[in-house]
């Protein structure tokens, strides 16, 4: 296997599985630890994936969003990235496993987050693609602007209608937002392009199978953002489950929703590092570990953000945001270099709530920060404000910042381009 | 077929095939003509060729120079735009053949453009991608970054080196600029980033079959161009014709030369609007027209662009250039537009020569403008203030604007991610 992680004396090793905001985080806890860090993705990109619906939208570039994960790393000369797939690990002979080979390691982090479900029906990826990476991101936005376009060269009136007609399977924060900004993009930015098909007139379905949108916030939230959406011209179903997806409809409680556009926002399955280690994982595939992060007998193996289950002080589980990947990944990190340095053990995990938010549109979001509640345009300037401080990248942060600002004035999608 | 292009009476029609420069110009040219503009692509979106090496090495992004069609052609009620492959032409009946059916015309304009050509050798397509469209380049970007990527993680010196070899193939205005490029990105941006393998080390060729580059600009200039490329690590071989390309190495001179990136800029081919016609096309497959741009024989079927053959006055061929393009286009909607409203016929096409340039890198470029030659950083001033004034649209003037002050002090390729 590769130099130089091959080597059996020297410093120490740490592996890190995954380039999100768990693993990043992770890498930059461990910064003077001492230990020969090797970050793997198979992606070459950290993606922000709080903002990826902008991409999904044509609101933002894939480049406003992403980062070569090595350019993250750049000044960091213990640092290794490699764009490299991991197999499997063995947990007993500390290797992680991959196509080129196996690589040992003293301490393990895995974060490698979550990917979106089908519940079993795997066969409905390609009809009703979901929104978890950057690639996800390019498809989702070519069904949409694909249906308009094919609705304005389609001379058959129920051909149009379907075209016409967009289901969005989720009403989670990913299921609403990509459901407000293409409500957006139908009813403000295309209508005056358009000479035979008509964007207003475009039906736009979100389903939710449980009783509410949003339902990870507070009721009067969630009932807010339905009273939003339906201000937008949406259809919002709740308590509808969808049985089948096919290319061109779906079909939810028994009746065919004939469809232009299908997209998926309606679960996540966390990858399959539970099997990798031998330990149980949860039904969405999340490994269940103690407030010290450490897989279960595994005292050198941490697991951080999405892939992780950890109940918090509270007693409920941390939720899977950036914020708290962000925080377990750190906190891995910084465990480990707490014993590399041979100093006490680190005190065990305490998640801070850093509010939760969702946007619904140009001009409408909903926060819960603490006791905290907003909505609509004051909603939608704290959202904007907290995700480009987020952004890691000051370049990005301008230029998201400047797309929003343009975009906000001129509804002009410079993103609009349909693309293989 | 779709209304309102199927009614045999109302106002006359006209039909634009392709939305590049030239159906743009011809489109803009038509304003005020009465006719009903249809307006046909296969994309979606206008592309700013110009620009889009710049594209391919991760300096912009794909929507820093690509613009929805119809977004252009907003304020235009007159013009409808499709997304719609057309595939071929009854010019006896007067009807384009679309999978939709068929379109009838009073007026065509025929602007389809060029695409890249392998010389009857098809299949070198895959391992060796050409430079026409957005999703050329975000094929062509891709190829070179995951070779480093791989040259990264492959712990074999040989691997190591081939994946660390990039084979430009082609010397003219495109062949130079990718390879400018690449030994940027491998000399300045990357180096940095890599533990492992060094990018600096990276062997950069460019193949040109004739004796030597740029052999569209004065022999001094081409001269300059090598030797600035040879400052840059490039070795520039000239007289050398490739044999052979395969996934992993080229064939030329006899010799293997094993790469980790084909990249093909040799050569390019119009499309088969000739076949369309019925009327022969040169080599390269244009149409050749005389100073009115109209068909052989077609007086209602008008040529502009890359499509066309055309000798100006000074008695040599029109160039096949933007500017050229834009020129032609409007020529052509110009004279449709005198004959609709019944003036006397247009005047031939006198093309006027703005200039040629190319870029060499990040502070150099060379210019032949009449009598006036740049070379070096005024070069590349100049070449950056005239590709940045020419772009269609604002936001993306500005935001090009941006992206090159910010890529010019710090190196940093926002859009260096690699994407399916």
């Amino acid at each position: 296997m590769p130099e130089p992680c091959a080597q059996q004396s020297g410093p120490p090793r740490v592996i890190i599985i995954g380039g999100g905001f768990a693993g990043l985080s992770a890498a930059l806890a461990l910064n003077g630890s001492g230990a020969r860090i090797l970050l793997l993705d198979k992606e070459n990109h950290h993606c922000f994936q709080p903002l990826l619906h902008q991409v999904a939208t044509a609101a933002l570039a894939a480049s406003d969003v992403a980062w070569p994960i090595r350019y993250v790393m750049r000044g960091r000369a213990d640092v290794t990235v490699l764009m490299l797939a991991v197999d499997g690990v063995d947990a007993a002979r500390k290797v992680v496993k991959t196509h080129r080979g196996e690589i040992p390691y003293d301490f393990l982090v895995i974060a490698t987050g979550a990917a979106h479900s089908y519940f079993g029906h795997e066969n409905w990826a390609k009809a009703a693609p979901g929104l978890k990476s950057i690639d996800d991101a390019t498809l989702i936005r070519r069904r949409p602007l694909l249906a308009f376009e094919q609705a304005e060269a389609s001379g058959d009136e129920e051909e149009r209608a379907r075209l016409l007609t967009f289901v969005i399977v989720g009403g989670g924060p990913t299921g609403v937002e990509l459901t407000g900004a293409i409500a957006e993009l139908a009813r403000g930015a295309l209508p005056p392009e358009f000479r035979r098909a008509n964007p207003r007139a475009a039906r736009i379905l979100l389903l939710e199978a449980g009783p509410r949108i949003l339902s990870t916030f507070p009721e009067q939230l969630s009932d807010y953002a339905r009273r939003a959406l339906q201000r937008m011209g949406v259809e919002v179903r709740t308590g509808l489950a969808v049985e089948e997806v096919y290319e061109k409809k779906v079909v939810a409680g028994g009746k065919d929703i004939p469809a232009g556009a299908i997209l998926w926002a309606a679960g996540v399955r966390a990858s399959p590092a539970a099997d990798w280690l031998g330990v149980p994982g949860d039904r969405a595939g999340r490994i269940a570990v103690g407030p010290e992060l450490t897989a279960p007998e595994l005292p050198d193996v941490y697991v951080a953000g999405d892939q992780a289950l950890v109940i918090g002080a509270d007693g409920k589980p941390v939720p899977a945001l950036a914020a708290s990947a962000k925080q377990m990944g750190w906190y891995a990190g910084r465990a480990i270099r707490r014993r590399l340095r041979g100093q006490k053990p680190r005190k065990p995990l305490h998640y801070r709530d850093h509010g939760n938010l969702a946007t619904i549109g140009r001009k409408s979001a909903i926060v819960k920060l603490g006791r905290l509640e907003l909505t609509g345009f004051v909603g939608w300037l704290f959202w904007s404000v907290a995700q480009v401080y987020f952004l890691i990248n000051l370049r990005s942060r301008l230029f998201v910042a400047i797309s929003w600002i343009a975009a906000y004035f001129t509804y002009h999608r410079g993103s609009r381009l349909i693309t293989r």
